[in-house]
C-alpha cells in the first residue's frame, strides 16, 4: 500500500513549514500553488517601492523543496473542495485526491463592499501587485514632470495609502523616503520633495494591533518622515482622481490600498462556519468541524487563542501552525490522537523607514533605530534561501548608504508604448 | 539666448554616450525614451533564462545623467519628426522643438511579411520580451510535469530558437542549460534534461558575422551543451503547435525569435533614404541628406564603412557613434564644419554558455573558456552604475559555483491565475 497521500494547497509559510515537517514522515506530499515561488511578503513593500527586486523575496518552490524526495509541487489553481469524496478540483477540470488535505490559501484584501474601488487602489499581495504599485507611483513622478497645470501636478504629486496597519505605515514610510531622498535630483521642473504622501486610518491610531504608546512612537517617526497621518478617517469614495473621506477630498491620482482582510474565497466550498472576513473557525487542533482529515492554516483560518482573542494573521503564527500540522499529520498516520495548536506570541515589530520602526516583545519594547536594527535582523533571517538573503543584505547596505533604489524601473505595458 | 537644444530621442548606448559627452558643451539637451530605463541589452537574454533580474541589466536614464545639470530627461513616445519645422511630436499630442536632433531609436525584430507570428515567437529586445519569454519557458516545463500524453509532453519540452545570430545561440546555450543542470531535480515526472533545444539558422552556419571556423568552434561547442544545430533552415511557418521548415515540422510549444532586423519605424517619417531593413542611409558625418541639423546613430543607422562593407549592429558602433556625434555637435555650436565618423573595429564576442564562447579580435581568436572569461569581464565592465556589476558579479559567481538561477519566477498574469 503507498504511503497516505497529503495535498498542501498554498505555498506561504504555512504550506511550506508544513511541507517541510513532513521530511521524514511516511507520507507522499502534493503541494499545490497557483505561483511557481513561495513569497516573503513583510517585504513585498520593498518591491513595491523599488528597493528590492522580486527575485530577492521570492524563491521557486520546487527549489526549496528538492532534496525533499517525497514532495511533488504542482502549479495549479484549486476551484473547489469535496470533503465527502476526498478531492480538490482544479480550474483546468483535473482533480487531486487527498487523504489528508491541508489549506493554506492565505488572505486578500477587502475593499469593504466596493469591489469597485480595487482597480484604482490596489492592495500589496502578490509580486504582480507590487510591479503594479511601483509602476504606478514612478509613473506618477514622470508625468508630474511633464504637466504644466499647478493644480494636476499637485494631484500627481500625492500619493494617498489606505489602512496603517504594519503594511500601510510601512508603504506610506517608504513612499515619503523615495520622495525626500532617492528622487531628489532626478527631475528638473518637479521638487519630489515637495510631494505628499498621505497615511489614512479608520480607527484613532496608526499600527491599530499595538499598545498605544508604540502607536504614537510609529506616528511620530512617520510624521519626522514626512508622513501625513489622518487617523478616524473612514474612506467614503475612491475615484480616478480623489479620495474622499465624508466631506473632505483629497485629489491625487496614486492610491495603495492596505486596509481590511478577506480569506481567499476557496474556504467558502468547504462548507463549514467561516468568521466575519471569511476565515474557517477551526477546532483546537487546526482541522474543520467533522473532518479530522483537513486542516485550515495560515491567513486562511481563525484560531482563537483563550477568550476572546484571535491568533493574529502574521508569518510566526502560519509557521507554527504549519509545523503543527505537521506533527499532527505524523500523529494522525501513527493513530494517535490530535493535539490542540497553541500560540507562541514571540512579539511584533514594524518598520518605517530607514532606521526607523517599533516593536512589540511583550516584557519590553523598542522604537527608533534599535527597533529597525532588530526587524532588519529578523527578518533576514527569515528569508528562505542564502542567495537571497545575502543578495538583500548587499542591497539594502547601498541603499542605505547612498539612499539609492536600484529597482527603479517601470516594467509592464504602459500607456506610453505602443507596439513598434 | 539661451543655449542651443539638442534632443536626443532613444536611451540607449547611442543616446546615452551623446548626452554624456555634452558634458561641458553649452547646450541644453533633452533625452526622450519611451521607458525610464537604459538597457544593457546584451546580456538580456540572461533576463529571459532567469540568470538575473531586470534591475541588473538596467539602470534609470534620470539616475545616470542625474549630476549632468544641462540634461532633462521626458519619458515619452515620439510619433514622428518634422525637418522642416525643426520639431517633433510626441503620442499625448505634444511636441518638442529641436536646434539639433540625434535619432537613436534602435532596432527590432522582423519576421519577414509574417507578423503574425510575433504573438507566437517573441522576439527579445526589451525586459518586458525578456520577462514574457522567462514566463513561457518556465510554464512549459510546469505544463509538462501536469501532461500525461507522451507527444505533447515531448512537444512542451522541445524548445526552438529561430536565428543563430549571438543572441540566437545565447539564448539557445542556456535554454540547454536550464534544462540540463538548473531544473534537473526540480521535478518528479519529467526528466527536464530530456528536453529539447533546437537552434534554426536560415544561413549555412551559425553566427553568420563571425569567420567560418569561430561559427564551427561555436557549433561545436552548442552541442556539446546538449543544442540541436539546424542550418540552411528556412521556416516556412510558426503555430501554437509547431514551427516548419519546408516539408519537415517539428512540435513544440515554445518559439523564440531571433532573427532579421527592422529599424525603429519613426526612421520612415523623415523622408530620407531608408535601406531595405528600414535604417538611414545616413551621410559620413551622421547626418541625414540635406538637414546637417539631424543625427541618426546607433541601429537606425546604415553606416558604411569602405565599399560595400557596413558598420554592424553592435553596442561598440553605437558608443563610438554617440561619442563623434557629442564631438561633432560641439563643432556645430562652435560654426565648424562636421568630421566624417569611422568605426574602430575592437572585436565580437559571443558566448555560449557556462564556459562557452567565441571572440574575433582581428589579429587573433579565442573559443572556449578564455574566449568566455573575455566577454565576462567586458561586458561587466561595459555595465553602467557600480551598483548593477556589483550584484552582477554576486550573482553570476553564485549562479557558476551552484547551477542555479536565482530568477526563475513566472510572474505577469498567467492561465493558471484567477482573481480571488
Amino acid at each position: 500500500m503507498p504511503d497516505p497521500h497529503v495535498v498542501i494547497v498554498g505555498g506561504g509559510f504555512g504550506g511550506l513549514y508544513t511541507a517541510r515537517n513532513l521530511k521524514d514522515v511516511p507520507v507522499r506530499v502534493t503541494m499545490v500553488d497557483r505561483h511557481n515561488y513561495h513569497l516573503f511578503q513583510p517585504l513585498l513593500y520593498q518591491v513595491a517601492t523599488a528597493g528590492l527586486n522580486p527575485s530577492d523575496i521570492a524563491t521557486p518552490i520546487r527549489g526549496i523543496v528538492r532534496k525533499q524526495a517525497n514532495v511533488n509541487v504542482l502549479l495549479g489553481d484549486v476551484v473547489s473542495i469535496d470533503t465527502s469524496k476526498k478531492s480538490i478540483a482544479l480550474t483546468d477540470g483535473a482533480s487531486l485526491a487527498y487523504d489528508y488535505l491541508v489549506l493554506a490559501t492565505g488572505a486578500t484584501h477587502s475593499y469593504f463592499g466596493h469591489p469597485e474601488w480595487e482597480a484604482i487602489a490596489p492592495g500589496l499581495k502578490t509580486i504582480d501587485d507590487a510591479l503594479d504599485i511601483r509602476r504606478r507611483v514612478l509613473l506618477a513622478f514622470e508625468a508630474a514632470e511633464r504637466e504644466t497645470d499647478p493644480k494636476k501636478q499637485e494631484a500627481l504629486l500625492t500619493f494617498v495609502v489606505i489602512g496603517a496597519g504594519p503594511t500601510g505605515a510601512e508603504m506610506a514610510g517608504a513612499l515619503s523616503e523615495i520622495a525626500r531622498q532617492t528622487m531628489l535630483r532626478d527631475f528638473r521642473r518637479i521638487d519630489p520633495s515637495s510631494a505628499r504622501v498621505i497615511l489614512l486610518e479608520g480607527k484613532d491610531r496608526v499600527l491599530p494591533p499595538y499598545p498605544p504608546d508604540l502607536s504614537e512612537k510609529a506616528r511620530q517617526q512617520l510624521v519626522r518622515l514626512g508622513v501625513e497621518v489622518i487617523t478616524n478617517a473612514i474612506v467614503t469614495d475612491v475615484t480616478t482622481d480623489h479620495v474622499s473621506i465624508g466631506e473632505r477630498t483629497i485629489a491625487t491620482r496614486t492610491v495603495v490600498w492596505a486596509a481590511g482582510v478577506a480569506a481567499s474565497p476557496l474556504a467558502q466550498t468547504l462548507g463549514v462556519p467561516l468568521d466575519r472576513a471569511g476565515r474557517v473557525l477551526v477546532e483546537p487542533d487546526l482541522t474543520i468541524p467533522g473532518h479530522k482529515d483537513v486542516f485550515v492554516i495560515g491567513d486562511l483560518a481563525a484560531v482563537r487563542m483563550r477568550g476572546e482573542q484571535w491568533v493574529p494573521g502574521v508569518a510566526p503564527a502560519a509557521i507554527q501552525e504549519g509545523q503543527h500540522t505537521a506533527m499532527n499529520l505524523e500523529r494522525a498516520v501513527d493513530g494517535q490522537p490530535l493535539r490542540a495548536f497553541r500560540y507562541n506570541d514571540k512579539g511584533s515589530l514594524a518598520t518605517i523607514g530607514r532606521a526607523a520602526a517599533v516593536a512589540d516583545f511583550g516584557r519590553f519594547k523598542l522604537s527608533g533605530f534599535l527597533a529597525w536594527f532588530a526587524w532588519l535582523a529578523i527578518h533576514i533571517f527569515f528569508l528562505i534561501g542564502f542567495r537571497n538573503r545575502f543578495l538583500v543584505i548587499t542591497q539594502w547596505a547601498w541603499a542605505y548608504l547612498t539612499y539609492q533604489r536600484g529597482a527603479r524601473l517601470i516594467t509592464g505595458r504602459t500607456s506610453t508604448e505602443r507596439s513598434p
